[in-house]
């Protein structure tokens, strides 16, 4: 596996400034994220008169720009969800949704703001009848009965995989949806999860409506909670605790953007992803002068 | 005189983000410098890599992009140096290098970093026998034997001026120049500033070659260190301190860009100016609550 001078997580403005620059400072990426850049971008159909720079863009016509000048800098995109980013002392393995794993000396956290917060038992039982990985975690459940709770339509394919390994599925979209799997054994159930519950692990997932028995509930949302993202991660609510140089309690993991916390502005995360990137470029040749 | 929500000290990028967004939260804002926007920029003739939003430009293209955004926006350009900020306790007053003042609610520095420091006895001197404000103080040395040591070419309206206020003036350019002033009375001297003596005042500029007698040494720099703009000012040697928030020591003064430190980045600049003009409007508005 070639490991890569810094893995970008996310690919809004903190994210791209961070590969822009890594780039200018000779150092190899891997940049994790989506070809729409960015949804919160993407869905703003009034002109932003704050970018210096871009003069009153929408959001698709600022992700247009982005995505030219990504492009013309040969940086490409990886589709794949970061699932936990694990600092292993001198470098870091990433955990990818796909099943695979990823290297890097450093980590740059740029996946945004996550709404809300954990289930009540999400935490307690993470590794023990909770998952945020299909792919991962599916050969575990084998003929066994499990739940997904899928925040976007993304998930759905997650679902259906998990159809084709475990016993039964329940599927609960968190977006309205129609959907109906042509797998008889996933069924799409339209409530609101409460709780998980178990006891030594997670046995039952509680709804505003029911009470059901599962062996494993997979939590698919968009992006994680940084806390859950990174295990050991100093945060302060939602929000990565960071200093100036945008670096976080952890050496070589560094973070920018909505993800660091207040204000959500695009040109805020995009020098925010600039520092950070330095700053990551920086721990480097002083890893290797030593 | 007319009290604005924000006096913005700087026209780099740190200062034109602030206006921008400054603007946008529906504040009063006056933006002090200069229409070429930044001379750093302006000598740029390699493309820039790493602004996102402005693909390989050069410093000109940049500055002209961002002077159309400006423009289109509606903001204006004070062409006047600010000499120093004094913290009046609920707002500000800058003192101009035209003789006049204005006052704020807020102030934002965002005037770019000094390289040096000052000669040794200009900060014991300050306000007795060193200015940095000819307009301002000439008045006081009429009649007398005053030195100018400036910057730039800039500086040779102010030593004209002395000229016509003082018995003479030596004017020591620290730029290459073959400048003559048709003023009989002004002295240009190509030698290079070492320290300033004096017991109660100042009254002499010792240089690498000879000693000189004077009345006042006017030092004119394109900026103020930050501590001589604001006395008060917490710096860390010529970089202003500064909180994640962009808040100074003082209240409701904010800073961002350069002028607060490493990385020297464009993009840095742009949103750390973003950063402080929010900083800046939520400390007006909960100042208003009150």
């Amino acid at each position: 596996m070639t490991r890569v001078d810094i893995a970008i997580i996310g690919s809004g403005p903190a994210g791209l400034e961070a590969a822009l620059t890594a780039k200018n400072r000779n150092k190899t990426i891997q940049l994790f994220g989506s070809k729409d850049l960015s949804n919160k971008m993407q869905v703003i159909d009034h002109p932003i008169t704050n970018y210096l720079g871009l003069p009153s863009v929408t959001g698709k016509e600022m992700a247009a720009a982005f995505t030219k000048q990504i492009e013309e800098a040969n940086i490409e995109i990886t589709e794949v969800k970061v699932t936990t980013v694990y600092a292993m002392g001198d470098y870091f393995n990433l955990q990818l949704s796909n099943g695979e794993f990823a290297e890097a000396e450093t980590v740059i956290l740029a996946s945004g703001v996550v709404a809300g917060k954990p289930y009540p038992g999400e935490n307690e039982f993470l590794g023990r009848g909770v998952s945020y990985c299909a792919t991962c975690d599916a050969p575990l459940y084998k003929g066994k009965n499990v739940t997904v709770i899928g925040e976007s339509s993304e998930e759905e394919s997650e679902a259906a995989f998990l159809g084709e390994v475990c016993a039964h599925v329940n599927y609960i979209p968190l977006y309205k949806t129609e959907t109906v799997f042509k797998h008889e054994n996933i069924t799409v159930i339209h409530e609101k999860p409460i709780e998980i519950q178990g006891v030594m692990k997670a046995n039952t997932l509680v709804t505003d409506q029911n009470s059901y028995d599962t062996d494993c509930v997979f939590v698919l949302r968009a992006a994680q909670f940084p806390s859950q993202l990174v295990p050991g991660l100093a945060v302060d609510g939602n929000a990565v605790k960071v200093d100036r140089e945008m670096r976080t309690n952890l050496p070589g993991l560094f973070a920018a953007g909505d993800i660091v916390g207040l204000p959500y502005q695009f040109i805020k995360s995009a020098g925010e992803g600039n520092i950070a990137a330095i700053s990551a470029a920086t721990y480097i040749d002083h890893k290797k002068r030593k």
